[in-house]
């Protein structure tokens, strides 16, 4: 069987077995945002890596050098804002083409550098080697969150209420006006672009939503709201509604849409590359959402949908029909 | 400037600056064999990350995927050896090209589980993802030592002598092997390829010495012998002196130079990937080293030399005759 066949999702299953074997301490191995060890005086540390490949994962010609050491490290950043972590230290491995230009992956290193530097993160090493022709980025990642405020995927239960903290789908509409299959007005390209070529890792969000200690579990948009949706369900063994009306979209993406003639939802449930939160909320504690001061809520946040004891995922449409919409999303082996 | 211009350590170099600026507790950042933070209850911790580029690092035709996993796994845990740290926690990063097998990438899982579960290390996620044509593994790791235990590499001072703990050289002639550069006989053809496909992390041998405390500075030899004492005596400000006639050499190789007309040291001084450890220890410490019992005793340990503080490396000839060496040994960028 070929990798094309089984993709990344059932490779992934397929060697689950067996990689914990120690009992050191693992909290968490495969199947969260990040791998979670500790305690450390009342401290966990959380372990993540992300790989972004040329031509899979960007393109040299739609994305500066700048953005793209940006990128890679924001991606990493939003799997610890996904946990309620703060990221400390990160190694960047690179395998560089040996023909390229040492000032562009200098610009890469100013962008690596600029993101650590605002999020406080140390970069502490890492390995640089040779490739024949593809630019390879590896990101590690080592961040920390207390034992009482961590959020696992696994917390979803039934009745909890979904929330969003940004609109989705602004980055994968960039990313199809960047391979020229959406053409927009002068006016308006450059916000979906910058969504897809710089995106902002909600560490802050994260910080407030785990310091307040009222959802019950968390994860950040990568593969697109319904495949990360289907990763709490999965987790959690539970399923979810969704409310058709409620998913936040940007007034750029319903202009956008309606010029170039698409259903945003399309690019909002399956786009991915977000990178905003999606946590679930016991009802009980809905209230005490609302009672938090300004500074202590996460804004905005947007009530999408809520977890059902029965498995999938379904729409509710405007009109009250529902239909089972289950998880789709991105998938690098998948088409 | 193109990269096989400046080369990997010009590069390492160019982008060091302004790496690391938050002051949470890093130790060292670029510059070891792993970057160390905390510490955490006495702890310190050790992280560090190795990529591994088809066709760069290894050609598919002349290594198992069993091997490849194992030596992906070993090349890290050396790492953490060279610094006298125990492993813990690895994280996995493959960039898989789509048409391959998936029981090649599963033969390669069995190798890395095999290594992990001997040297008692957790697998504990990773990232999978599609590559266009090339296979990039990237192995991160974390692993820990005592406060009072830990070795560097700018520990050496003049005066103190340079030890080996194994012979060196093995594994280059196994690659100049599978790149038919040599013809061995058949029954020493298979020593020389486990040595370069197989490798052993010394994890054992590296916490002896850390535990005896007799040792000033420490490194793993993955570049060749004199780039990486190169490393130790750059870190530490110090020269060091080689012996000819004490480089450890193994019978087989000493057959196979014989027959194949070649001189054994040049392999044993830059061939690299020979994965022993190298270590220094003050004079005065010498005697304590070697009135430790068999089993606090790493063996085999070979004297080779003498930290000195006139700077570079120079060979002590068999005739008293002393040469200008200087660091040498593999670059991936430059030839």
């Amino acid at each position: 069987m070929k990798f094309s066949e089984i993709g990344e999702f059932g490779f992934i299953e397929s060697i689950k077995k067996e990689c914990v074997t120690s009992l050191k301490g693992v909290i968490k191995g495969i199947g969260d945002d990040c791998a979670v060890f500790g305690p450390y005086s009342g401290r966990l540390l959380l372990f993540t890596t992300d790989m972004l490949v040329e031509d899979i994962h960007f393109v040299r010609d739609t994305i500066t050098p700048y953005q793209l050491g940006w990128k890679a490290i924001a991606v990493n950043l939003s799997d610890i804002a996904a946990m309620g972590g703060k990221p400390l230290f990160i190694l960047i491995s690179l395998a560089i083409p040996v023909e390229m230009d040492v000032e562009l992956i200098q610009d890469f290193y100013k962008g690596m550098k600029d993101i650590c530097r605002h999020y406080k993160v140390d970069i502490v090493g890492g390995d640089t080697v040779a490739s024949p022709d593809t630019l390879t980025i590896n990101v590690s990642l080592i961040g920390e969150v207390k034992e009482n405020e961590i959020l696992y995927r696994s917390g979803a239960r039934p009745g909890d209420k979904i929330f969003l903290t940004g609109a989705v789908g602004d980055s994968s509409a960039g990313l199809k006006i960047l391979k020229n299959e959406i053409s927009p007005p002068d006016s308006i390209g450059g916000h979906f672009i910058k969504a897809h070529n710089e995106p902002k890792p909600l560490i802050e969000t994260g910080r407030i939503i785990a310091t307040s200690r009222l959802a019950s579990a968390m994860i950040d948009l990568s593969d697109g709201l319904l495949s990360d949706l289907g990763h709490i369900c999965k987790e959690s063994g539970v399923g979810a509604i969704l409310f058709r009306s409620k998913i936040p979209l940007s007034s750029q993406l319903k202009s956008l849409a309606s010029i170039a003639n698409f259903n945003p939802l399309d690019l909002a449930l399956s786009g991915g590359e977000d990178y905003v939160l999606l946590l679930t909320v016991p009802e009980a504690k809905i209230q005490d959402l609302d009672l938090l001061s300004k500074d202590k809520r996460p804004s905005p946040l947007y009530l999408i949908g809520e977890i059902r004891e029965q498995g999938g995922i379904r729409m509710v449409n405007d009109d009250g029909s529902v239909e089972e919409i289950g998880p789709r999303g991105f998938n690098h082996f998948l088409s």
